[in-house]
């Protein structure tokens, strides 16, 4: 599969849920698929926290794929034969959308702390902008999981009857405070790095060096995205080397793990979208503005697929269940389905063990169900 | 209770589990109660990881009584009109007993990254020898929670017919990588702090402001201590200012929970001491030397009291229970009791919750079980 990565820019204001804006902006998104005549095959795909849009597909010369590669392709679950695949990178991310490292206009300097808290709701708005300027106004479905099921989730509170079916993976529908605590590492380790220097500094030399604040506050990260049970299967107790055992600095299995994973973000990604982010992610309630979670979804004119996954301890799969439950006392049972994956692996079971809930997946966007 | 700090100090070395030796070594201690005549009403408690010798009563013009004085105390369920309560400091610590901040005789220099690594294995021989250089040869109880209850295990292993009766909670019999990867973000965040300075820091400065990295590191700690379900008991998703919420550093009450242990936490302990004991706990595996579990506890002749804590994220109840089925399989099943607390709490409920197993204490204490 062929990728290209493409930019639209705007340059009216994206009026932000906190009331300030964003002016001029700009989103980058990959497609995958063709869009049909009737334009009636697109599915949006909506990433994570540290994803971005390469969803799918290599790029010339790259030995990993996009992130969710397993499900997104000729005769896979979300069938690029078929649909028309889009995948944008959120506002307020490190990957070519407007994010604070973008140059504030009409300054030549970024933003850095300038920029706006951005929210789920915010960024969803932008997607849907896009899609208008893409000449998309109704669409397959969305599917996303952890930050990209927030999105999801949004999509069916905000913009009632334009999606068919939504499916969100692995993510809550308002964050509690066991997440908002590991994202508090992360924003502390890099707040607290002298090297970070407030925010003022020097991406390029970031780029070589990486953040140590952000590699520790990532590591804090992994925890969340493994368990208990997974880890004792991936790690145990081994020893990278036998004669560490007395040695200070001797390390097990998963520390090496953790270093490895933490360094190496560090140096791809960016802190202080990783602080904006992790706000956005924090702050996140599907209800706001609403009397309740009940009275939100009685707005859902699409039908809601909600996947849990067994032993995800960041977002417990009770969570996705709740959302369930409020549709059904919306009246809405029909309209919804609670599907519970059963995965020992804990949140990342969404990225890595695809093959899952692929068939359901499948099914879903085939209308089988 | 009038409490007084006592030190001990040997001159003969201590020989480490690592092959090296410790000489001379100091050891502080408190004691509550009275030794009986006959010298058998000796209950010796140990402490976890941030604990210290302080379990109990007050001293003059303290705020806070020690850490289990809920538990030790006249008419208690550590009864000290009837027991000789011992708490020491381990070695390794920062609150007497000679740790890597102590100096390296002879030198007057402290031994920082020269001191060697410690086990829980060399901690429970230390106070062994306390002990009997105390005069004591037979101890009533050992009692642990968390690292000291893997000390408490250490005694039934290490010093079989020492100790009548042994109890200890919310621990394990081997470190698990889950808990490994929760001391891994400490330890980064302490190493790559420049004002660790590669453990050539200066104690009274860091006493003033803290170590930042040991504050992050404890935070993510304080994660691993709660739970899903006690962290939204406790702050649920509430701010601490409603005007946060679309400000990038408003503020979440958990968040400010957490900032407030951490960062107080770093300017009364240790760094090295931090990285010394979380070595000492990572390592810890009550089968080293022995070919399985099963094999390690044939030699217990104490009575084992394995008490897990229903929502303990950290050490798993379900950790403890393998103690008891492997004394089962060792033949022992009439030496050994699992008991489970019913708690939300997590981990901390071993600190925090001491009256759901305060009765259950007091009746092995009584041997009325």
């Amino acid at each position: 599969m062929k990728i290209t990565t493409k930019r639209a820019k705007f340059t009216n204001p994206l009026y932000l849920e906190s009331g300030r804006i964003l002016e001029p902006y700009e989103i980058v998104y990959e497609t995958y698929g063709e869009l049909s005549e009737e334009r009636d095959n697109v599915v949006l795909i909506c990433h994570a926290l540290s994803g971005s849009h390469h969803a799918a597909g290599r790029y010339e010369g790259d030995r990993k794929p996009g992130w969710w590669d397993a499900l997104i392709g000729e005769g896979k679950a979300i069938d690029t034969a078929k649909y028309f695949v889009i995948c944008t990178n959120v506002i307020g991310s490190c990957f070519g959308s407007t994010g604070p490292m973008s140059k504030m206009y009409p300054e030549d300097r970024p933003y850095r702390f300038r920029f706006p808290v951005v929210t789920i709701k915010d960024m969803v708005k932008a997607q849907r902008i896009l899609l208008s300027k893409l000449g998309i106004d109704r669409v397959h479905a969305v599917v996303g999981g952890s930050m990209g099921g927030m999105q999801a989730l949004r999509f069916a509170v905000d913009f009632p009857g334009f999606v068919k079916h939504i499916v969100s993976l692995a993510a809550t529908h308002a964050t509690r405070p066991w997440v908002i605590a590991f994202n508090k590492v992360a924003q502390e380790a890099i707040l607290r790095d002298p090297a970070f220097k407030g925010g003022e500094y020097d991406p390029k030399e970031l780029s070589q060096s990486g953040l140590n604040g952000l590699a520790i506050g990532r590591m804090a990260g992994h925890i969340s995205f493994l368990s208990h049970y997974s880890m004792d299967r991936k790690f145990g107790r081994n020893y990278v080397s036998n004669e560490g055992l007395y040695e200070l600095f001797g390390r097990f299995e998963v520390e090496r793990y953790l270093e490895y994973n933490g360094y190496n973000f560090s140096k791809w990604f960016d802190p202080l979208s990783y602080l904006y982010i992790t706000k956005a992610i924090n702050i996140f309630d599907l209800s706001r503005g609403f009397d309740s979670l009940q009275e939100a979804l009685s707005r859902v004119r699409s039908r809601l697929y909600l996947i849990g996954f067994e032993k995800d301890i960041l977002f417990l799969p009770e969570e996705m269940k709740e959302i369930k439950d409020a549709m059904d006392a919306a009246g809405k049972s029909d309209m919804a389905q609670y599907y519970e994956v059963k995965s020992d692996y804990g949140h990342d079971a969404f990225l890595v063990e695809t093959d899952k809930f692929s068939n359901y997946l499948n099914d879903i966007l085939e209308e089988r169900l």
